[in-house]
């Protein structure tokens, strides 16, 4: 199932999208409390998509895939090395991505993100599976300037923290296996990373279990799992897009700030 | 005004502290939404004080006292640094924060921490009182080993984020002046840290600008404002006891892990 987020009018609500991509079949409630079919059916081009998680936790893990590390000329971590992005970065399929009126160097990076779907402490990695509801793409806006004068103190927050710095979507989907995906970041239609999933260093399982460990996990958690090689500066006037196979494409124009 | 949370039964509501901190007068709704009085009175020793705040997004910044940037043996950091810890990590008064059970080196960072009460972007520093609701008194506890490890990578979230690694309490102490409070944690009775906010680098209307230059803060959001000197280690069996003027202390006994 491809799950949807979208607004008719003021009402938000999930939805799943049908074959052909053109309707979808609202549904009552939300993925981690439950959803019950309305019956009724919305044409996508009457309504407006949501980023699939409202205001999410997100985690974020660095160095995940060893094309990105030798890019950076970095060593493969001793532990797996993460960060949180605040819930007011995210912003939705077709969302600009707001140039910041002081960004100096802003990169994208294209990453497949897994959607928790219940509460999870110490799940083992052959069980992660049971506490997933789905996968969606990402992008980990990052400000390459202030992330380096942060990193350098063992800190991230404004790096990758802007608003707009966490563009998520289009759909959830579920039923998907995540160990093998092809990955494409296009920017103006120009493909900048092509990857697949199987070149995570730590496999979706074994996040769920690492991160599980040592924090509870809820439900609509967003776990971006890293970006492979590719990387690269956006401009205002850019279009970005994240493909990955079996989700769809997550589209969004670079806009500068007003201030 | 002394803002507690607290739970009578299953029951959770907003209520005053009243002198002597015997007794609490009853709100209805929220810091953030309004309070309205009940005119019910409840006794202390009646109820459960719980954290200030329910699953905040807490902001952290580090190095932002000389005496302790002197202590680490780092330099003044060329811009504000900064991390977010989980909101699963936030316990109240009394409980207990868990000992993990591969921990090595597990410290307390007693700190300040400003509440949010309104949604801010763009605040100047003349403007940011508008913003805050009031503050409370933090305990930063921090994983040195796995600190360590992911900040040589530039990032930073298990070493801090750990469930029940951000003691928050015991009240929301409104009208206070922030800039030269006193501020002491303990451990088993010892003073171990001992400064004045009057020595914080980014002071509290500075940090709530730098913030939200960048990313929108939300009612609710929780600014751990940095630690001063004199952070160490805590074990099982331990009390930390963190104490601010104006507000009060946030205890906290630690206890090992039970896997």
């Amino acid at each position: 199932m491809r799950i949807v987020r979208y607004a008719v009018g003021s009402v938000r609500q999930y939805g799943e999208l049908e074959a052909g991509d053109a309707r979808i079949a609202r549904f009552e409630g939300d993925p981690f409390t439950g959803l019950t079919p309305t019956g009724h059916v919305d044409e996508v081009g009457d309504v407006v998509i949501l980023p699939p998680l409202e205001r999410p936790r997100i985690f974020g893990f660095a160095y995940n895939y060893v094309s990105h590390i030798d890019e950076t000329d970095r060593e493969v971590p001793e532990v797996p090395v993460c960060f949180m992005k605040p819930s007011t970065a995210v912003i939705g399929p077709d969302d600009a991505i707001v140039y910041p009126a002081d960004g100096e160097l802003i990169h994208f990076e294209g990453e497949l993100v897994v959607v928790i779907g219940k509460e999870a402490r110490h799940v083992k990695p052959s069980e992660a599976h049971e506490y997933i509801l789905g996968y969606t793409c990402g992008n980990d806006v990052s400000d390459r300037i202030i992330q380096r004068k942060e990193s350098q103190f063992g800190t991230l927050l404004i790096g990758k923290g802007q608003d707009t710095f966490a563009p998520l979507g289009p759909v959830i989907a579920t039923d998907l296996d995540p160990s093998g995906l092809s990955l494409t970041t296009r920017v103006n239609g120009t493909v900048m990373q092509s990857a697949s999933t199987a070149d995570l260093l730590l496999a979706v399982p074994d996040i769920v279990a690492y991160l599980s460990r040592y924090l509870t996990l809820l439900p609509g958690d967003a776990i971006m799992t890293g970006t492979p090689s590719g990387v690269g500066p956006i401009r205002p006037g850019d279009e970005i897009e994240v493909e990955i196979e079996g989700i769809g494409v997550l589209r969004n124009p670079v806009v500068a700030e007003s201030l």
